[in-house]
């Protein structure tokens, strides 16, 4: 299998769909995006990199920062995490409340809104005033990309309408989950949604958890192999939402979509591939990355079943 | 890595927890059943069997049965099935109702009772009247063993005691997503739930979703490789109600238990195994079994993640 | 102020909504009905009636029977019925279910059809066969229409349609608050539910909740004064379903409403009124009776408010 | 019947309970109220004051001064303001949250805090930064007390603990239903909240809805018959949470109840009744100010039904 051969195999085959779908609007800066625009990465835990399509466009990884939180929370408090967050998939969207509500404030899991409010508070707690900088340095060392940053308009605009994700962290405070202020807790999620990267950078970034737990990048162990494994099984449930399970169906890799059009995957074992395209189908998962990984796995037969 | 070994292991780490946790009691023929009792079988893709404990001893599947009912129902419509049951984990038990309501009749996904009432009900529009002997031939022959059958009173005493069940059946008639009639399709739902084998057929009679497919014992395509790898996706995000997240987590084996204290897991390409002791956890999977397959798991490193 | 030329006024003032709205479908029996139909009809407690439009018409009281179901529930068991089912409105219809599952099968109030059911059941529990013809005979007595009587077809077929009920009755079985069969309750609902009358009889037999409990017809005691405000207290919170602050907002009576297009009122102290049409507006409430309460209750200032 | 005589009758058979609940306790101002007070008052639209207990007891009136709010935001929006928020009972409590979800961020009804801050920003954005001091002012006026004011450590703590008040404002946001920042209406509602008064004031307060819109101490016409006959059609349905039908059952009168274990009712047409004991029971309602008013409307036949 040549994976150069297949990525620009699966860029041709989507190329017919990108337009299609509709790009997030609920801020600016996200609207401008060019629906017509798609990336696809591969990076192998022998430290090969391929690529395909716009690789060098920058885009908010979002969503995809939860993973981060989860892997940093986990690392400090251990199996002490699920004390205060679940890893249950949360059934429909609209839940997500109502489950709060009958949880007593401990969200169903990690990826969701309301635990990485909870992950985030767990770091703010350990770092204190250096959590903003170490979160965006741990992404820097795990994709061996220094030049990564923070966009601030993004932040604000964020924290600006982000007035649900600010209804998820006062409703979590108010059952006792928070061990810090409900704004500062939403302020940092809101910075690491928009942490700015290529699709390269964020295959890179994620390859620790398709190996055991090792950065192949930095050669450092940042979590267990076991904590790994069990991060894996987290995204392969709960990682797109309540399409999580289509996803598995489809694709049948672990992995997380973003609302900027990312997505991110493991094949555990090998490699870590990022695909991107700012248009999103009705289940804000974007159109053409998830085409684009529902080919590459087909063609590749990588599949964890 | 010695399987029979690793059985013994395991069965002898097991050994302190048994007669921890509850028997089901909702009927008598599951309450009867003695919590010491554990038995752990493994069946390779190679045709070998490895077993440790009491593997001779019968016990009802269950909802282990949901597989095969999924299985025929999605070889009957194929992709079509999915317009009457969707695939993915409906979050928290008392969801399920919920779920119903707002999804207009259409169960999350097919190993929920709900989502099991609209398979068998796809089964028996294809069968008509053969269709409760067809079920059982299809355990019979993927499993081996021609002499697996129903256990006549406990479908009987669930047919009495499954109240919830009806009410599911009924709920799904009302929104017009069911072809029969409701007690006709929970009367087979409970035959099915019924029928009585050993670990060692249930170990053997899942082979063919570890094998793209094929059953090894009867060599009969049962479905595509394609729809294998689907339904283990399935059951890897669904096969334990609201605490799948957590048997990923643990075990990272696509996997389903029941409520006679049995769970079946599968390692794709290579082994289906089945564990069984009765007593139940909080969460309504066995106690002893889910933690055999825990110990399995680290021990052999056999997990898709 | 003249109750006839009250009514004649309101007769007049709805008739250009005549034909709006929609009539019931789900059984062929409702679909039928002639949406162009009016009738309405007040009795006193002094004895006197004044009606006006289609008062000979009869048509199935449907949900109305549950104010029935509720006194002759609250009459045998007077204050444990609260132990049976809450008094409390049930909030959107979709709650009906998730209510159940919440209050472990306790209706949230007995003017739900899951409270129907319950007080269903106490009723059959107390009399046994006598039940199906002891409910007739109390609308009979009530009204001193002997003549009244199930319509047979409408019962058969609200039973064969009526399987959301159905799941009703088995899901409150399923938490052990249901003393008789499922089926056999339900059917009882259905047959309530499909006795026939008109406007005139339907206003007759409510008098004694409007007289303190004293039915003025037959002279007896049905219930006990505190009984009668207190189930009128049920009805103005509870009455219409999920639009019952509405009713109460721009009506401001006790009343029921029910799918065939009639709604009863009560004005305690003075007089029970019916009205009916059979075309139901978005909420499931008759649109023209729903209207003409509305501007007699403006016309002549009763209100309880 | 002599009013007095009654009150001190009520006064007397309700001793025994002093001291039963507990004591709100989310934040110190109310946790230190003295369980065994008592105070209960009534004002007649002619003009008289009846009281016995504690009448000189100041108290923070907390949602009963949703009333006010309402009140003021009906008589601006007039009809509008149903697009803003329903009114109808939410069903049980854990549901607020849920209904916000599924309706898109329309409260259920204005006697709920997500309620109280839909009328309070639609007090802000007519009134601007005259709110605060308009919202003291009407409650003054209505009470004839010019000399009530704002508990400002109350207010402050209310704050500092609403997290899940805030929550609501920010959900409510989220769906596009506040026009004005939710930090800015969360402070004005928990200034509402915070609003001290004795039971003699909040009894006169009130004089208005019991009078047809028109206050009897300044003789404004505060709003319309109708506008009144409507907002105590909404205390009955909905002024005590998801115990309204129990209020409406027991004591059969439109009322409001509060955390700091005040009741509010009213007598239309006649009177209005506030009783106070800081005490609760396990719904969070006054235990002796809800024995009183039932007692009350016991001895004196006075109810709505």
């Amino acid at each position: 299998m040549n994976l150069q051969t297949t990525l620009n195999e699966v860029a041709s085959e989507v190329r017919s769909l990108l337009g299609k779908g509709s790009v997030a609007n609920y801020i600016p800066a996200l609207a401008i995006a060019d629906p017509t625009k798609f990336a696809m990465a591969i990076a192998t835990v022998q430290g090969d990199v391929f690529c395909v399509g716009d690789c060098d466009e920058l885009f908010s990884i979002q969503s995809i920062s939860k993973v981060f939180a989860l892997t940093q929370a986990f690392k400090i408090l251990d199996s002490d995490l699920w004390r205060r967050v679940d890893r249950e998939n949360a059934g429909s969207e609209f839940n997500s409340l109502l489950a709060l509500e009958l949880s007593a404030g401990i969200p169903r899991n990690p990826l969701s809104n309301a635990g990485a409010i909870v992950t985030t508070d767990v770091i703010l707690t350990e770092r204190g005033k250096e959590t903003k900088a170490s979160l965006l340095e741990f992404f820097r060392v795990r994709s061996g990309n220094m030049s990564i940053d923070f966009n601030e308009e993004i932040a604000q605009l964020e924290s600006e309408h982000g007035r649900r994700t600010k209804a998820l962290a006062y409703l979590i405070a108010s059952f006792k989950n928070l061990e810090n202020h409900p704004q500062t807790v939403s302020m940092l999620y809101f910075y690491q949604c928009a942490m700015e990267a290529s699709c390269v950078d964020l295959a890179r970034s994620l390859l620790f958890l398709a190996n055991k737990g090792v950065c192949p990048i930095s050669q450092e162990h940042v979590i267990s192999a076991s904590q790994a494994k069990r991060i894996n099984s987290i995204l392969l449930t709960c990682g797109h939402y309540d399409v999580s399970g289509d996803f598995a169906f489809r694709v049948g890799l672990p992995g997380k979509s973003c609302v900027s059009g990312a997505i991110a995957a493991l094949v555990p074992g090998k490699m870590a591939i990022a695909a991107w395209s700012p248009a999103l189908n009705k289940d804000g998962v974007s159109l053409v990355a998830s085409a684009a990984l529902e080919i590459f796995a087909t063609k590749t037969g990588l599949s964890v079943f």
